[in-house]
């Protein structure tokens, strides 16, 4: 799979022409082109780009130097190695030039920071920003609220009544609904802000040009109308698990604030309200029956996470006005998160302290980031410690 | 009504012999007496008692004085007044010597501090603990944990449910199961910990000699058969709204912590929540779906309360692992809150920072008590500050 660097960067010239003196479009190609090469929020990726620009980036990347990507981004030469024998296996001309073609045929535009439309909040992220977006229907421009309403795709009833009541509501009012575009829940916030005369927008874990779930495919193109439906892979990318749960990270960092309506006890939301909590997003829960195991993990968020309790919209605008300033340091989460899951292994039981010495964190810092590992499912704790639950990317 | 001194001294005899030289049996008797004189909690029977003991204290009453009674208690001598004018109608001596006459017949034994079986946790009530309580069927000695379960009497099937649940659990592992008989969750909670076979003891607004409600008759009964039926009211007293606020303060002080299982957005049982609160005391709500009313109280305590979210027995254990130590000066709340009640105007609305200045104390003393009253219904927040509901005594 490997490219020969000469051929794979003459390949590219079609995509990056080498004569090109715009910068600003230049930028905007080299992005779209790592939006096919590495996985959405590889802060290695993020922190490349940061250093010397998406063009340049990917000059290096093409010319599989090693060493001087080790010497920009000041960092370690095996994680560099690494690093690029992730991305070069994706170098493949065709396929990029191929995504590209969609997504002009798809109608999909490219949205790249700078652009007056590229939503800042996301920016957050640090070096797990995504690098652009690409979009079907109306990106927004300047957002006021916005609000992320997520939940359990299976939903019962009763919170697809409460998803409903509380996105026409908040809709109906200016307040933006951003949700995944999944069943249960998501579906029933952006169908309730449509039928609001709402904005909603929706953030995809695969490419845009095509509807998933497929079920709904006739929502987000209503979603397009008048909304964005967004994604940071390129088109035709698959939503992998791996890409779900990044995903999640832009719907939390894309709102204000995250109401989660419905999720079991380890639910997909549990991971969005994760996010929402490491970047200082305010973060609210609705209670349900404590019999019904769709509400578990809204429960759970009430109990251990400290989210707020929310029973309506006049509630969820409350939670609004609590909204923190980001965390100070919140750009180097995904970092520290990298280095703790490194620190944990997936056969032995680990102490806490065992593990705060390994990556390097305090013993406060550790138990946080376990918390949120153990929310998102991604790590169990037993009597011996903490293990890390092998991924399936 | 007003007696003559020298009679109602004399016609008192019977009850408190004049040349009784058992000072342990004379406190008793006097205590009773108290029971029968002043409304639960009183604030100023209960420093007047805590300063010459009851004998004492009661024979000032009769002798009708005001400046002895001013001197002991350090007290101004208008409110001393008011005291004695609200004690006094009731120093009637058949109705009196009838109230021990029906606990006599009735088997109901007086239980005062300093008895073994005693509760202490309700010293932490300070001047407002009860002088007396007034106990039908057995009364626990040493108590180890014990949790109040309470809510709503219109409660739906799903709160009986979890509130069986709850008290069976707990109660099958040695836990007593603290309530207030009501229909509804009360009744529920007792009656589960009895199936469980644990132990449970019901707190009743009027006297003991009464059912109450009478279709629970049964129930207290069975509950009198294990565990107690305690009142700090003299047999024959009605359940007046006055005493069923008291009896709450009650619940909350026997117990370690206080869940409210079900109650609508202005139960009874957000006073009794409000008092676990101001005790220090751990503070548990179950919630449930948030289209239900029954459950808007348990919600408002999540949200604003900063109650802990309960989803099962477990969960309550925990709770009673976090009860802290009583608030410093918890004893000084009732005062405080008469101090702040008398501020308050039912006809003109004031301003926070003004209501401050009428009671002395600080803006956030005032706030955290204005809280507690408009949790308990007792006052209002408008445009204009603050009200207080007239009471319904």
């Amino acid at each position: 799979m490997q490219q020969d660097s000469g051929s794979a960067r003459e390949a590219l010239v079609g995509l990056i022409p080498a004569d090109l003196d715009d910068d600003a479009v230049l930028d905007r190609r080299a992005r779209g082109v790592w939006s096919a090469l590495c996985e959405p929020g590889d802060g290695d990726a993020g922190t490349l780009v940061a250093a010397v620009g998406a063009a340049e980036a990917l000059r290096l990347v093409i010319a599989d130097d090693a060493r001087a990507v080790a010497a920009v981004v000041d960092g370690d030469p095996g994680r560099t190695r690494e690093a690029l024998d992730r991305w070069r296996p994706r170098l493949q001309p065709g396929a990029v030039a191929a995504a590209f073609d969609t997504a002009r045929r798809a109608g999909v535009r490219l949205v790249v920071p700078g652009d007056d439309v590229w939503p800042t909040r996301v920016d957050d992220l640090g070096a797990h920003a995504p690098l652009c977006l690409w979009v079907r229907g109306a990106m927004p421009g300047r957002v006021g609220a916005a609000v992320a309403i997520v939940g359990a795709r299976a939903a019962t009833s009763y919170g697809e009544h409460v998803a409903m009541e509380l996105a026409a509501d908040l809709a109906g009012d200016g307040i933006r609904i951003i949700s995944g575009a999944a069943y249960g829940i998501d579906g029933a916030a952006h169908r309730a802000a449509l039928a609001a005369g709402g904005a909603t927008d929706a953030l995809l874990a695969g490419g845009v040009d095509r509807a998933y779930p497929s079920g709904h495919e006739d929502l987000l193109r209503r979603v397009a109308r008048t909304g964005a439906v967004m994604s940071e892979v390129a088109c035709g990318a698959a939503p992998t698990k791996w890409r779900f749960l990044a995903r999640n990270r832009l719907i939390a960092a894309m709102a204000d604030a995250t109401v989660v309506v419905e999720a079991g006890w380890r639910s997909g939301s549990l991971n969005t309200a994760g996010h929402a909590a490491a970047l200082g997003r305010a973060l609210g829960a609705v209670p349900g029956p404590v019999t019904s195991p769709s509400s578990a993990g809204c429960h759970r968020l009430l109990r251990d996470y400290d989210a707020r309790c929310i029973t309506s919209a006049a509630d969820v605008r409350e939670l609004l006005g609590a909204t923190e300033e980001v965390l100070p340091g919140a750009e180097d989460w995904v970092d520290e998160m990298t280095a703790l899951r490194d620190a944990l292994s997936t056969r032995v039981w680990r102490a806490v302290d065992d593990v705060a010495r390994r990556c390097g964190q305090s013993i406060g810092d550790v138990e946080r980031g376990l918390g949120l590992l153990l929310l998102e499912g991604r790590a169990q704790h037993g009597p011996g410690g903490w293990r890390l639950i092998a991924a399936r990317r």
